[in-house]
């Protein structure tokens, strides 16, 4: 009998979900190609409830419940807390998933969470770039401590493999810097407005599908940029360095004309990010710039993201995710449970 | 004091060199950050004969008789072997890195040199596409056998870590199918044409950089594509695939004419490489495409390349490499050694 490990989630929203799904459709090769087996023993949400189950929670009932608008706690066994603490500090699990959204300006409550989790003796895995920018030293060694890991591949380009890149694939490499388009929103809003729509008429759509948020300030004016772009420095440089920090322009100047005249002369506008080591100090900027067809940047739309990568071993290596979901972000938690523990 | 690793080299064309090169430069970086320590036990060349030295050889002396197009013997404190397989029982080193020219068809003498030196107790590297696609099981069962690695990240896309992202970082998926531009020579042929030149004149720029080999039938007619197609396969699909089998249309059907025709449609001809399953088993295809700039193939020019992978858990992750050289190819085997090391 193969030891089953013990998850929890904090978060239970589309990505939370998708890691649900992810994990149902995936335990028979789990099983048997890694003797891997894991079980989720408590969910705790912000307006559904929560639930513990030590023997493990049925998580198509999960899904169900969620769906139908229910609270998760008929699924409980004991009486579950209703605040994160206190739900991880009573929940028996070695894993701890932290999906909520994000908070660019502090990091919380995710950073309390984590600190809770890896204190309390369980590996974090998350999803959430606020407490990659605002804790990642501090809860980097307080796993490190504690004997555990504090794993974030999600965190930028949803399940793509960037942090896990730069372990073992890049070993002895050293990252100079960076350029690309991490934010999926503004690069489907400048998209529609090229194709003819309104920036009101733009926006609107991406909220009919889910990417653009009720109050798009946090992609339009470049701070999801500006924490990726941070995350990025940070975790892969070495140099901490908050959102606030970076260079940053949103994609609101940028009007119907100014598209139409880069179009003309086949080019596009991109909200590009990048980052690079100056004689000055590093240089982190988020701004919208005009591409043509010879960049490979020009091709990446819809939701893709793209970042190139520039290092003292290899003058440019790109990694394009294509057409993500939060299926991909899902992806990225597994692959994370997965590396901390160390199968082959 | 840290072990010093003793490492031995088949080959020292321009792979080689640059690989001896990056552990010059590398060397203290290696040391403090990670407590590696390596040296050059052994040379042997095609025709600037062999060296060994158990305490190790001086590599910048080495680099110099080389350019001066003097033979390495010199060098040697021992009577060195110039035959490869007596060269390898005779060296004293745990690593083999093996840098000589691809033989397609059957991998040799590359493959010969691998067993011989994995049955010797060595670790085997190798930037050789040969050995990976016609002896990857047998190789791979053996060093398991002897509790060796057999590494090849080089052999595709020269550095970019391809093969090293199948292990740790995209743990838990499977590879569905790839598309891509695996061929720089081709590429460089192309884009030349594109701009105006014949084939001809194309091919004689490639030779003066060093890109085109004299006899580019190689290249132009697709065999070394359809050997990348076959490693990537073989390798990352676990799917046994001789260069023979795939699909291999070459470039010397593309005209002047039609590079022309496709540039007035805003589109450009690509030697594009692919594998997919399919209901009637894997195809595997190389062969000149037209595309456009929507398409990221379209940005990949001169000695780029590109691959963008299909997968069950992510539906496109693309890798692009930038501008490689003999360098990036050296990367690719130090990152090899510092994995088989586990340096962390």
């Amino acid at each position: 009998m193969p030891k089953v490990h013990r998850l929890c989630l904090v978060g239970f929203g589309n990505v939370g979900q998708a890691f649900a799904r992810l994990l149902l459709k995936k335990a028979p090769e789990l099983a048997v190609r890694y003797g891997v087996s894991a079980t989720v023993t408590g969910i705790i949400t912000g307006s559904h409830g929560a639930a513990i189950n030590p023997e493990g929670l049925n998580l198509e009932a999960a899904l169900d419940v969620y769906e139908t608008g229910k609270k998760l706690d008929a699924l409980s066994t004991v009486d579950p807390p209703e605040e994160a603490q206190t739900f991880i500090r009573t929940c028996p699990a070695e894993f701890m998933f932290e999906v909520t959204p994000v908070d660019p300006h502090r990091g919380q409550p995710a950073l309390q969470t984590i600190k809770t989790a890896l204190s309390a003796g369980m590996h974090v895995i998350t999803a959430n770039k606020g407490p990659v920018v605002h804790g990642y030293q501090a809860l980097t060694e307080l796993a490190k401590q504690q004997g555990l890991r504090f794993m974030f591949e999600s965190a930028v380009m949803d399940g793509a493999p960037i942090f896990s890149l730069f372990r073992q694939p890049l070993v002895g490499a050293n990252l100079l810097g960076f350029e690309g388009i991490l934010n999926s929103c503004t690069n489907l809003l400048l998209g529609l407005m090229e194709a003819g729509k309104t920036f009101e008429e733009a926006l609107d759509y991406g909220r009919s599908i889910g990417i653009t948020e009720t109050d798009p300030s946090n992609d339009v004016d470049g701070w999801d940029a500006a924490i990726k772009v941070a995350a990025l420095v940070t975790a892969l440089m070495g140099i901490p360095l908050t959102p606030q920090e970076v260079d940053r322009t949103g994609i609101r100047g940028i009007t119907p004309e100014m598209l139409a005249e880069a179009k003309l002369a086949g080019e596009r506008w991109k909200l590009v990010c990048s980052a690079e080591h100056s004689p000055n100090g590093l240089v982190a900027r988020v701004s919208p710039q005009r591409v043509g067809p010879e960049s490979p940047l020009y091709a990446v739309n819809g939701t893709s993201s793209y970042c190139q990568f520039k290092l003292d071993v290899l003058p440019g290596l790109g990694i394009l995710e294509y057409n993500p979901g939060p299926e991909t972000t899902a992806y990225g938690l597994l692959a994370d449970f997965l590396n901390i523990l160390e199968v082959q």
